[in-house]
């Protein structure tokens, strides 16, 4: 049970320092151009279509006056838009732009090509098995 | 290189969604007493000793002002205290008091017991070959 522990401190601290590191390094290939939220935003969009506002602070974890600023600034870029509903007046979607679009594959494959390099330390054959290995932590298969 | 391509996807949508799940149950165990950012101040504080405020900044990569409120929660807590510098009377350095270390202690206990009961679905040597392959990821070993 010893061991069990120690690998479970070592596991633990891992975990924090490379999903930091990767963390930093993604803002590092978006920084000057967008923010994460901005990036996240984009991707959420062009993923599953409009939405409102509102429904993002949940997802990214902050404030809905955090989110309004991110969205205005991307309505500044003209990568998203606000369209008034025609079933329900009341209601605002957000919707990506075709520019929006455009500058989302472009950070897409930055971000591929990055993945690519810093996991080019594995053969496929550790790849495969850091993939199955990490697939049964995800709660949500 | 199909093979890779697709194997690459796989595990940057896994890095993300798993990340996500951990990030999120780690802020449930913390919720209502503390916020991460005021577990990670407390974390520092005692593994690196006193620091000034404007150095947690770039760390916790929020704005200083963020940052004030934030030990300004600690302090009102008790959970922290600020001391002048005998050396520079104009440095004012943010300690962590007895309290703070028990609450840190408190919440330890439980990622870890979080942490262990998360990876149960491993077997020693499934974890003993998660750390190895994942320590390659390690930039900063």
């Amino acid at each position: 049970m010893k061991v069990r522990t120690q690998m479970m401190y070592d596991m633990e601290t891992l975990l924090r320092k490379v999903f930091k590191q990767i963390r930093n390094e993604i803002n590092e290939i978006l920084d000057k151009e967008l923010s994460r939220n901005e990036f996240t935003i984009l991707r959420i969009l062009s993923e599953q279509g409009p939405k409102k506002v509102t429904e993002f602070a949940p997802i990214l974890e902050v404030s809905a006056s955090h989110i309004t600023a991110v969205t205005d600034a991307l309505v500044e870029k003209e990568w998203i838009t606000r369209i008034r509903s025609k079933e329900d007046r009341r209601i605002i979607r957000i919707h990506i732009t075709e520019a929006g679009e455009k500058v989302l594959q472009h950070f897409n494959e930055k971000k591929t090509e990055y993945f690519f390099k810093r996991f080019d330390c594995y053969t496929d054959a550790e790849l495969a098995t850091l993939i199955e290995l990490f697939s049964k932590l995800d709660k949500k298969r």
